[in-house]
């Protein structure tokens, strides 16, 4: 996924200050994935979320245990840790009466690893 | 930057699920600053602005060069790699009439190392 960012299609504009677009820049369709992935993570809730998530010690967090910390609602916590799972940041599993969340692993990597540096 | 994210000063909630917030997580704070700088890459026009500027061949792009490659007005682009600038991943230096940008070296990889994972 981090490899090989396709080329940028647009072509030399002579008549501007005469520098070609590098061949290496994001595409359009490239950065318009990019930014979403980044939309679902540039969120304090959503950020604070993945990160409880993340430190728990077994790596997984019950829906459950999620409300109280950030002060919120379950179903506004219910939506973040949607648009989390939906961008592929989170992974849910089902048991019982309850949803556990788990950090993907790799995910918040293979963003990362595209983002122009 | 990337070192020693600040305790998080929530109570364990015993009424709840009974476990408490790991001191690992992300502090209000911290989730609002990288929340706000995440924003700030967000956008597919400017993923694709730091990606030709952090292309260019000396690692120095000409304002005048990249309205077209985004097919947006001056104003537009300029207003993009203000945000880009004020968040700190462009600089930009003024020479004659146009102002030049780069990449900010380290910028990327200190929000990257922030990210829950």
């Amino acid at each position: 996924m981090a490899t090989a960012l396709p080329l940028l299609n647009a072509e030399p504009d002579a008549a501007a200050c005469g520098r070609p677009v590098p061949a290496e820049a994001l595409s359009d369709t490239r950065a318009a994935e990019l930014a979403t992935a980044l939309k679902a993570l540039a969120d304090p809730t959503r950020l604070r979320l993945m990160s409880i998530v993340a430190a728990s010690p077994d790596g997984e967090a019950c829906a459950c245990d999620l409300t109280e910390p950030v002060g919120l609602s379950q179903p506004t916590v219910s939506h973040h840790l949607k648009v989390l799972t939906a961008a592929g940041f989170l992974t849910r599993t089902k048991r019982g009466t309850w949803a556990y969340f788990r950090v993907t692993p790799g995910a918040v990597d293979r963003i990362a690893a595209l983002l122009p540096r």
